[in-house]
């Protein structure tokens, strides 16, 4: 893309009404807009950004073999009346009458609305195991949303429904999701740790909220300094495989890791004192289990082997797609702006022509630009007539994690200069070696 | 994707709410399910072509030059009075009331809330030209939905906009629209023929819509059959010259073609009898110029080349991103199912096994599977243990235009068959040329 043509709307002053700093930086890098309370235009690098990470838990479900599908934002009240939540769900589901004056409301979640689904279809246990899940935007009326996309009132959520025989097939599917949820967000460049919670108004008995370290989570964390040392990395996990999936939960949970929700001050006692650790978390996920509670009330079940009406085991997983991106960004950035990690930046590298109009200067850069593309890379090619200065600052806002320089100077000499977001360092290469440089780095996520 | 492991419940009857051919094909192929009146969920194999259409413009407007955000699907009421239109738009327009008792609205449309962005970031002529757009979910509350997703409550469509200094720059927007449009169209198979319309509420001087011709199309059309003649194929069109989207525009719209809303009686007497025809059409896009009825209204202006404050010339374009479901399948399919064109079949090859538990049948099929994935093809393979009619007919509502079946009569000779669905054609090929087959078609699409 080339700066010229492209809608980036980088503000020179902070609006007042961001009280954090991912806010903050989406607000400048002209990455997101708000349109009322709570409820944001995702503008042209926000929208790709949405996208990158949207496409990892896309790639990472259908990796575990869970199944894609898409429910509307608008639900009929007569099903959450079926399992009473219509009633219990209190003032943050939006309600809405519709012309014939029937009651509607915009999903906040789909446990009914996908239990439907699979009562209406579903008949023989060999159906089973089922995982279905779906990316669509969510609505919860929050009473003083804030802090930008990560406390919005139209969200964009993954919500994942898995259905099985029996417990201890749920019970792998917990573990399968825990498994998909750590490898998305190491993708992401994100450790998220899982920690025991509270099954609050979904219900359950099983869950783990998974946490992202940061100073402005809206949660305190209590955890043992060991299990951030704990990675999944490029390991190959069997998701049909129950042990292997066990194996893995256990090795991520076995420590101590709890929100304030849960936390047991004589459990923490137990932990080493130089590994304990108190901070704060954003939560950016939560795997339930819990059974029978929405099966049973609503009439979802299978035949059984042995030819009885059995209620299936459910559970739901959801990964917050829309508030990951201020996760992110509150983990990933400096007084300068954002840093993107390679997995999830919106333009792999930034070009910044230091004299446009010089033809040596602009034939290089155009030659740049090309040969990213043809490599199947986005560059964004900052081709405005501008001061370096402004051109600097905007991709230091903005955040792109490599940036080529190129001016007259370097030229001369044969070289362009390649610069990390992230450490600020820079070297001098040769046109050829700086795009062998950038390809590798993506080639080896 | 294994069948097997999938979720696909094709129904043996078909819904007795369904009138038309893509409403019962829809349901029976487990595409869709009705959630309300009007409210659909998109079913894995439903959703896997919402994608893949989805994704076919997402290209066309971005090699258009054209800019992707995305805008929510609740808007404040607030700005909808400022263009006057809160009022204007009647019970179509779904109304919300928060919990703080603001009045919102399910967005049926974007002018305005894109009016507003341009206006908050762009203050010169310089940053034009500038062509936004999203695919978004829309609600309109329409009083009788019915022919399922063809007329949907809440559907999903492309809205884009272009923001110009001049009237010459929007008309050229607009042509460029059309381009694009006739493009998008072409590569999902469909004939789209611009029509002159009439404007709406939209408003505006210059439309055209673009429809598909089909027996239950809700608009009577009146056209030169010459203009079924012209295609736009593989021509490169340059989206920045002016003369060339202007040509392609003359070559679209010179034939006469209009629906009932604008059908000139003493017009379509000039058309040559025997190339006269009156039939009905799928409206799936329109494209409008209306000038600087919102920019005016909303103060979007920016500094002209003179230094005045220029109000822009705009324009609105929109495709019917889950309504060509149903356009597709009306135009596509026979008394079996579906028939997908190659461009947006939910998988690009079915494989039926005709003996499962077959030793040598499985394993050619698997290695077919394989074959076509690392080629980067999706195959579905019907590995279920069933009889080989129930296979066929699955494969035959479902519609995939290629099918493999593979039986130990064939593999004895080391032959499979390969059955084009339009035509019903078979041929026995070698596993491989029979790849080789397939995957040629898909590399020259």
């Amino acid at each position: 893309m080339r700066l010229s043509r492209y809608f980036l709307p980088v503000l020179k002053e902070t609006p007042s009404e961001a009280q954090i700093v991912s806010h903050r930086l989406m607000l400048r890098a002209g990455m997101i807009r708000q349109q009322a309370a709570g409820i944001y235009s995702w503008l042209p690098l926000g929208y790709k950004v949405l996208k990158k990470v949207e496409q990892i838990v896309h790639e990472e479900q259908q990796r575990a073999g869970h199944i894609p599908l898409l429910m509307p934002t608008l639900q009929s009240a007569d099903l959450w009346r079926e399992s009473g939540r219509y009633d219990d769900y209190g003032e943050e589901m939006l309600r809405i009458t519709d012309r014939h004056g029937r009651d509607m409301l915009y999903g906040p979640t789909n446990e009914e609305m996908i239990t439907d689904i699979f009562r209406s279809y579903v008949r023989s246990y060999k159906d089973l195991p089922l995982t279905l899940y779906h990316i669509q935007w969510k609505f919860r009326d929050e009473v003083r949303p804030r802090f930008g996309v990560m406390r919005g009132r139209e969200f964009l959520m993954k919500d994942g429904y898995n259905f099985d025989l029996t417990v201890e097939d749920a019970l792998h599917a917990y573990n399968r999701h825990l498994v998909s949820y750590i490898r998305t967000y190491e993708r992401m460049g994100l450790q998220a740790i899982p920690m025991r919670a509270d099954s609050g108004p979904i219900g359950g008995d099983d869950t783990h909220e998974f946490l992202v370290l940061a100073d402005t989570g809206e949660s305190e964390v209590f955890y043992d300094a060991a299990v951030t040392d704990i990675k999944l990395g490029k390991r190959e996990i069997d998701y049909d495989s129950h042990e292997a999936c066990h194996a893995v939960m256990e090795e991520f949970t076995s420590l101590y890791a709890r929100t304030d929700e849960t936390h047991d001050a004589a459990l923490f006692e137990q932990v080493p004192e130089e590994r304990r650790r108190v901070a704060r978390g954003i939560e950016v996920g939560q795997i339930f289990f819990f059974g029978t509670k929405y099966s049973e009330v609503m009439g979802a079940t299978v035949q059984g082997p042995d030819g009885k009406p059995t209620p299936v085991q459910m559970g739901s997983h959801g990964i917050g797609v829309s508030r990951l991106l201020g996760a992110l960004i509150e983990a990933n950035h400096d007084d300068k702006g954002i840093i993107w990690p390679e997995g999830v930046t919106p333009f792999h590298v930034g070009i910044v022509n230091l004299k446009q109009g010089d033809a040596e200067a602009d034939g290089a850069c155009e030659a740049l630009y090309k040969s990213f593309e043809a490599l199947g890379l986005e560059p964004l090619y900052d081709d405005r007539d501008e001061r370096a200065g402004g051109k600097f600052a905007t991709m230091d806002i903005i955040g792109l994690p490599w940036r080529i320089t190129v001016g007259p100077r370097g030229l001369k000499n044969g070289v362009v200069e390649v610069t990390s977001r992230r450490t600020g360092e820079s070297e001098e290469l040769t046109p050829e070696l700086a795009i062998a440089k950038i390809a590798k780095i993506y080639a080896d996520l």
